[in-house]
């Protein structure tokens, strides 16, 4: 017989599942192994930048009031007395009409006020004694870069749960954050179910086919940041399902499987769920695809439930177990980062539910345009690689028009996002 | 002498280094290692998808012939001949009036041509046979998906070259691609040179810096798809830096300095690819920042000497860097993806060159919209973090104003690009 499931709110059941967030435990690493790993603490400018009054190019540092005057008719001349290389400081001071060669970046010596960039002057030498000729006027701090302009010391930089890019390992660096505290990854168990899978390596047999969410799960866990224990396929069988999932629980932070959530004779997860005596927080959900997506908590431990089909196992990921990820990473913007993008083509299919349909968000003159990929059946296998976005279609209409606005999630933006999207209202659609 | 080089620009730039551009060699990885890497050969459909006919939904495989005048005045029992898990296939016929039981993604059973919904039937027991009884008329080949409908076996679903993400992956699994042929990454020996610098792990000195350039580029030749080899800092001393770079040529595909590229006294790259015998490319180029940015070609291999400038240094590599290690890895969309957007704010500054600016888009409407980051002072050292793009501004005007449409280099977009960016008529902007 049919069991009767009572569907709920997307929203809701990200609320639900958002419950039971926790943040990871935090690891030392050595700034060389940071990438690609989320802080676990902000960056905080040990130091003012620049460092110290420093010269922006090239150039000799001067006295301004030694240019009273100075013009191309009336050019002076000033005695070279120091040279200081980049890394260095000069130990002499700058006195009247008296300049020292400086190099980009070094500190300005003491008693000047300026800099005259390289290009400005004409060198000469006379008996070994180097000097320069200026024909311009120079104003008191003319090419000085002063300790503290661009930050000052103490300054939070950069805020906990960030993802480490090219950018942000430069800031660690520059402030001396040689061990690194990130998050550690959270561990998610992976099992898929069904006994009509294949592992990838085996040959096509009749009725069966190749477990591929397995693998897509694995690349998607660790695109959210966490870390894979895979455990083998498992056969359509309760017993065995009942210990693996069991295992699973003992040596993970989260155990995702896939398949056998549904309410055919051989979906063994609900039954599972009430063997391990697991709070189930819902096993419906109005959404497509992906509405029997279902979510288990055991002392602590999520265990999702993914869909076997394709698309509502990768769809299910990213809407529950993604935020759950990162912010156990420490992020305070777990969600996808969502946008308004204007539909490229009809999308005529009625549905009572909201539904997510993967699509590839593109860009036209400014104007962020989206299409779903897969809708043609000849794209359907390929719809799993071009999706770079999720297009999110409430339900209650009889389908969407080419130039309407619709929301997208970002699958491949990083800096994600604190809320969820926010529903378009109907007279704008 | 301060030496007079003649700019080139940006675009000869880059088409300068695009002719040195060789395809990398490539590597068999077991499919589980194979994210975040370039395939080096297409995936093809290595068989039809779906590989049999089979059933979309749960549910009873019937003769729809047997359908005829069914309604729910007038049901029809069926008699269940036999049950069909996933990954079974049965041997019995469906003969008139019968029905086999089938699960989502079975294979059709021989002599049925169309399935039920497990949802629209009842079912019911009689001296242990079972039964269904269906309520309304069912055409031929209703909720059959068919052999080969979604792809054809031979197609070609993702050329060479494409980034392996989550999608791509679950592609390569359901095709059983368990050992997949991928980009060897390039390796990029790094050489941070000038005496000002400090490592990471030291203490602040007077006129020193961290060495914030090594740790930023070694990120983002990673981000590129390439691999790193690190050389020691290196003082501002000739000899010494002669010998590490050309010690670096020997051991690595291609070499990256930072720093000593100027016209300076402690500048010595010039010197060093001269004593090399290496062919310069060009040592000027009509932008900001950057402009000293060098390249040369010694036995076919590339030598980017990038500025010791942080913006200058970082904006070196996504031009001129990034686009050689994505062609290395066998992809025919090297250069960074490019779209349109709305500037945010002014841009007063005047400038004879393009110049790209360090920015953050983002989406507001359906519109793209840009901003640079870290125009304020006190965002310069952030603004190495923060930003997912790189604003194109060509020279030869006075400036931008807020709502200017510019050109935009998505950082972050993995897709990438198969040309360069077209410029926006002065007359649009």
């Amino acid at each position: 017989m049919v069991e009767r499931r009572r569907p709920i709110f997307v929203k809701d059941a990200i609320d639900k599942v958002m419950e039971q967030k926790r943040r990871g435990q935090t690891e030392i690493l050595a700034i060389s192994d940071c990438e690609d790993r989320f802080l676990a603490e902000p960056i905080i400018a040990t130091h003012d930048v620049p460092p110290f009054d420093r010269s922006p190019y090239d150039g000799f540092a001067i006295r301004s009031i030694d240019t009273e005057g100075c013009s191309s008719t009336n050019p002076l001349q000033f005695k070279v007395i120091d040279e200081i290389g980049a890394g260095q400081v000069s130990n002499m001071q700058v006195r009247e009409r008296e300049a020292i060669r400086i190099m980009t970046g070094a500190a300005i010596p003491k008693g000047a006020d300026a800099v005259v960039m390289l290009e400005l002057v004409k060198e000469s030498e006379s008996d070994r004694q180097k000097f320069i000729t200026l024909s311009r006027m120079m104003k008191e701090n003319d090419n000085i870069s002063f300790k503290g302009e661009d930050t000052r010391k103490g300054t939070e930089l950069i805020e906990k749960g960030t993802l480490i890019n090219p950018g942000v390992k430069a800031l660690l660096a520059t402030f001396g954050y040689h061990k690194v505290k990130v998050a550690k990854k959270p561990v998610l168990g992976l099992i898929a179910t069904g006994s009509e899978l294949l592992d990838v390596s085996e040959p096509l047999q009749p009725g069966k086919i190749r477990n591929s969410n397995g693998p897509m799960i694995e690349a998607q866990i660790k695109r959210a940041g966490g870390s894979v224990r895979k455990y083998d396929l498992c056969q359509d069988d309760l017993p065995s399902l009942y210990q693996m999932i069991h295992k699973a629980i003992e040596e993970c932070d989260m155990v995702i499987t896939t398949g056998g959530v549904s309410v055919g004779d051989f979906d063994y997860l609900p039954h599972i769920y009430e063997q391990l005596q697991a709070q189930l927080l819902f096993n419906k959900i109005g959404m497509r695809p992906g509405s029997v997506t279902s979510v288990a908590e055991k002392e602590g431990k999520l265990l999702f439930g993914l869909s076997g089909n394709p698309s509502a196992c990768y769809v299910g990921f990213e809407l529950y177990v993604r935020p759950i990820i990162r912010y156990w990473l420490h992020s305070n913007k777990p969600f996808l980062k969502s946008g308004k993008a204007y539909l490229q083509k009809d999308f005529p299919k009625a549905n009572p539910f909201h539904r997510f349909v993967r699509s590839s968000v593109d860009f036209s003159n400014g104007k962020l345009c989206v299409e779903p990929v897969g809708l043609d059946k000849s794209n359907v296998v390929t719809s799993l690689a071009w999706a770079n976005s999720l297009m999110v279609l409430p339900g209650g209409t009889r389908g969407y028009k080419q130039g309407d606005v619709v929301n997208v999630l970002f699958l491949e933006e990083q800096r994600g996002s604190a809320v969820l999207w926010e529903e378009i209202p109907k007279s704008s659609r």
